[in-house]
């Protein structure tokens, strides 16, 4: 096992009714000035944001608005957020939404906070020293954005899409209540609970530093959203199914699932993000439209790891060659997806690239990663290519 | 379920050789002058004092010392601790050592800080407003301390343990290397593996609130401590091992394991801490001897999760009555807990009290949790005198 640093300085409160607090934890970390950073319409229309500017009126909490953040949100939209701040002299971020919204306010907040061009974080050209606090309102589960340390910002010239992580883009505090996302559309309940599984899984397909209870933590955490992402398709309005998600979604990205791994594979992700940058698609659909045929290409490299994933994950029967076990836990969890309504290659994602744009892609993906990523198999650009190609 | 914080702001450094960090850590969260806390000779024995203030040295970070700290840490201690620290203008608190010297330089702390007598706050007159910041190196895996909120202290004058939790209380770090818990006693390293286990079983068997991915996290947590408790039962030395313990008891209890329950039952403890006040026994092995006369006194008011347990964590098979299957993990525990050199009741303990002490012991453990205390089974005064009698 590897060392490693663990930091979630997050405080997450818990439950229903719980956004009536964000007055309270506003001034528990020092806002006086607000900018509330908000997607589309839907948490106007489902009278969210009544409720919070209520509060914050009647606590005289100063605030100002910006909506728009779209899923894989965009740099012009953070720029724009960056000079309504400091116009309006901002000192409190409050992001209601999902990851997109999230994310946009990170940016925001190392716009406002470090100077210069916020891109530059993104394009690995400087690292951020500070940041603007920042408290969300969580209505998707999804990213695990509001307890990690990263960000993804897509850039419209070229359409690029890149990730940033550092502890200061680490929310002041997270409001989780499932109710509020209960309204959302069973694809998108569908696309959370894909991107949940993979921010665990791409820790855990990994060839250095395993740890046992990181692994029983993983395999626990799967197994619960693998059970209540079939409820809620039947029922979307359990409150105890997207309770178990919800908060699930936030320990598959705050670090836990990868304490003393080497960091984990992530090729999914990254592989995920030209599409995602290129389509637009929505990124738990991308993620499993790409994940098998990633799987396959890679399971050889590190068996063990798929052999131990099928057998305590997907419940397939310690029986046959190692190989053999490990396909059929690639299969079960292909045929899950299938069940939740995800797509399992990029025609079921409705995506047909053609082959210049696999190319572009490839080349795109493996300078975003720098030359060539992976753990559970390090891949170049002509292993990107060879798996959008086999993806399609 | 019930709606629940999340709040684990320590900062947690992981790894061999992580001690080299602290001037770094101690720097980066405001220390200039520093109290080093610890327990008995240990720690200058094996040389890591020396390292520490060797750093500190380089660094020019002042620093005055105090050991002492004995398990059940005393009052007058803490009183002395306060003395020194407001004398020589300490800022922040540095415990070397296990629960001990955290919990000592806790109540130090928030003396030190809120001024008044630090007595108040664990005789519940009165709560913490602040404290002085305080970092720990872990050479002990088990009181969970180094991430908790908590701490348990004891006063001289009629041998009364009580404790004290407040978010004041969180560690700012928390550096972990295994390698410094190789040299304990075998019998220190069960007591921490019970105890470590016991922090999750408290939680896990309650009444009301269970979640299904608090659950799997907490099943996870116990099977591989109970693992690696017997790895190293004949392999003290197995870093692997040692690191799984050690991290699994910072997780354990830092609040993880008990989202959406009631709170947990935590009656053992309460149990317990009558008998460290007035024998000064190990606390896990005090936790040991007593948790199976409690467990039978209490598994028909809380079977179902007492059957869960059994199944997922003791490995009984599914075969039988619910009872039958419950006391058959009862069973199980015991066993494991036989096979690491615990005791499973007071007689094994070394301890036999007489009719008045046990009487005493009762009282008091009545008054300490305000008259009746328990999920699996709320406990009168006359169940823990009951309980008491039956662990003889």
């Amino acid at each position: 096992m590897f060392d490693f640093t663990y930091f979630t300085p997050t405080k997450v409160i818990f439950g229903k009714d719980t956004e009536k607090r964000v007055a309270e934890l506003i001034r528990e970390f020092g806002g006086t000035k607000v900018l509330i950073h908000y997607g589309g319409g839907s948490v106007v229309r489902s009278g969210l944001m009544k409720r919070v500017t209520d509060i914050l009126d009647r606590e005289q909490i100063a605030y100002v608005t910006l909506g728009g953040a779209v899923p894989n949100p965009r740099l012009s939209l953070v720029y724009e957020g960056i000079e309504l701040c400091k116009k309006e002299k901002v000192d409190f971020l409050l992001a209601l939404g999902g990851g997109s919204a999230i994310d946009s306010a990170k940016a925001i907040g190392y716009g406002v906070a470090n100077g210069g061009d916020v891109w530059d974080f993104y394009d690995r050209k400087r690292q951020a020293t500070c940041s603007l606090p920042l408290g969300v309102i969580l209505t998707i589960a999804a990213t695990g954005s509001e307890m990690s340390d990263s960000s993804v910002i897509t850039k419209e010239e070229g359409l690029i899409k890149r990730g940033y992580s550092s502890q200061y883009g680490r929310c002041k505090f997270a409001i989780m209540n499932p109710e509020l996302t209960m309204t959302l559309p069973d694809y998108q309940t569908a696309c959370g609970c894909t991107d949940i599984m993979m921010h665990t899984m791409e820790r855990y397909f990994s060839n250095g530093g395993n740890m046992e209870i990181t692994d029983a933590l993983a395999e626990g955490l799967l197994r619960t959203v693998k059970k209540n992402a079939l409820i809620l398709r039947d029922d979307p309005k359990n409150y105890d199914a997207r309770a178990e998600v919800m908060w699930a979604g936030s320990l598959a990205h705050n670090g836990l699932t990868g304490c003393g791994s080497d960091g984990g594979d992530w090729m999914t992700h990254k592989l995920e993000h030209e599409l995602g940058g290129l389509y637009d698609v929505a990124h738990g659909a991308g993620l499993a439209a790409i994940w098998g045929t990633w799987a396959r290409y890679v399971y050889k490299d590190c068996l063990p790891r798929f052999k131990q994933y099928a057998i305590r994950v997907m419940d397939v029967a310690d029986e046959g060659s190692d190989e053999e076990i490990a396909l059929k836990g690639i299969e079960a969890t292909e045929e899950f997806y299938r069940s939740i309504g995800m797509p399992t290659n990029l025609r079921e994602l409705g995506v047909t690239p053609t082959e210049e744009e696999l190319l572009d892609m490839a080349k795109k993906c493996a300078i975003g990663v720098g030359g060539a990523k992976g753990s559970a198999k390090v891949l170049k650009e002509e292993d990107m290519l060879a798996i959008y190609r086999a993806s399609m």
